[in-house]
């Protein structure tokens, strides 16, 4: 039987895109948003999701932080892709009144849009690929979506490689049910929530890795949404969770902090 | 002469609402965009410019950071503003077809709109007040914004707090030109770049400030722009950039870091 694998839809999505690269014999399932696809990961709807975790300009994906903290969900593998972005539209660039896409993507493309399109309206879709599927009714409007969402719906490419830099890569988190078995190449992220009050709280947590000789990979700041200045700090580590080392490091983190929560120990990938 | 104060417009933001506050007597100047506000303090079109920092729910302003990080301004002041967030419109909830708001705004008001508009269009614009005045010009459209936003455009409350938290704070930060003296009660504000190779790097520069009891308000990441897992740390500290400790941490912090900048050194407000 094929696995069922969520992703955000509708098709021609980048998630869909790293969905296949991953795993070619799946039967894809869309849904409308990050949280969707976790969540059907939860009720076992779903074998596998794949959402984006981070970009490498635009930082987390904060829909996904929240629900990986939030729902009783592993990320169980990764995967990096390299994102480009075109312009996608019916007409010519003149003719392009209203430029479509997902928040994320035109954060990841400010200065372009800034520059060329000042005078055109914004206006945030579900998805990269819902953007290019209403470009498709509407010859005023344009997309900003991956080349091939621009081939499925019939669109031209206005402009190539419209984000602001080429350094555009996004992470991609396969989330499960159950932790993989340490492979010697592994990553552990963990959600780290500290108490507002204690100022040398995050030194001692990172001092607890440090003296492991524990490499972190990753280490953000995520608004806990309780009052300005209070974070969950999301950290990633090379190593498994089984690891003696790792396993000593959260035992003692786990005194300090208030929340400590492994979100997957997974092969780490070797791309970029 | 009056001063010059500069913030984003139109009339009606809440940038505006927070500059009145801090300083009664003088002219508003109002731009398209938090860069352009930096920018025309730097050239001195402007004796002071007001610009949203960071947000309790959504975390760091990414284009004040960066014009910040880039411009040869300093912070002189911080004022917090409590963040209550309105539906505006002209017609009854059944009429609204497209939400109107700054990215910003929308994504603070995540929850409600899924839960309440999930079948309307989202649109971008420059400001929430931008949002209102379109909002008054077409009844299928509401706004989310400032209820004093709505007086202003002559729209009516549809909604009020549909902010997804009550404890909803913006953080404004006065841009000037030149550094406050040590009032005894000061924050200082700094960007710091480690090399993406060295994982105890961050540890550290937390261990210089520690050791010497410097208090951190705020520690956070905003991806570098040159690769996943390559981050700027914006960390607020207590205390003013000429008190001994904090000269003597900072200087030993450049030697570590590859870049160390100095993004104002201000007094604190007293406010939550």
């Amino acid at each position: 039987m094929k696995r069922k694998v969520g992703v955000l839809g509708p098709e021609g999505t980048f998630s869909e895109k790293a969905a296949r690269r991953l795993m070619l014999d799946s039967d894809i399932c869309y849904f409308t948003d990050f949280d969707e696809v976790i969540a059907a990961v939860e009720r076992s709807d779903l074998d596998i999701g794949v959402v984006p975790l981070e970009n490498s300009l635009e930082g987390s994906v904060g829909q996904t932080l929240d629900a990986l903290l939030s729902r009783d969900v592993q990320i169980v593998g990764e995967m990096n892709l390299e994102v480009r972005h075109c312009l996608l539209g019916r007409g010519s660039p003149e003719d392009v009144k209203v430029i479509l896409s997902h928040p994320q993507a035109l954060a990841q493309c400010r200065g372009y849009l800034k520059r060329r399109f000042s005078g055109a309206e914004q206006r945030t879709t579900g998805s990269t690929s819902h953007a290019a599927r209403l470009a498709q009714e509407f010859p005023e409007m344009a997309a900003i979506a991956d080349a091939e969402a621009g081939e499925r719906y019939g669109l031209a490419i206005i402009d190539r490689n419209v984000q602001d830099s080429d350094e555009n890569v996004t992470r991609f988190a396969v989330v499960g049910r159950s932790t993989p078995k340490p492979t010697g190449f592994d990553k552990t992220s963990l959600a780290i929530y500290l108490e507002r009050a204690e100022a040398g709280a995050l030194w001692e947590v990172l001092g607890e890795f440090a003296v492991r000789k524990i490499n972190l990979t990753k280490i953000e700041s995520r608004p806990s949404k309780m009052g300005l200045g209070d974070y969950y700090f999301f950290i990633d580590l090379e190593g498994h969770v089984t690891d003696p080392p790792v396993e000593e490091a959260l035992a003692r983190i786990r005194k300090r902090a208030a929340v400590t929560k492994v979100l997957g120990s997974y092969p780490r990938t070797a791309s970029p």
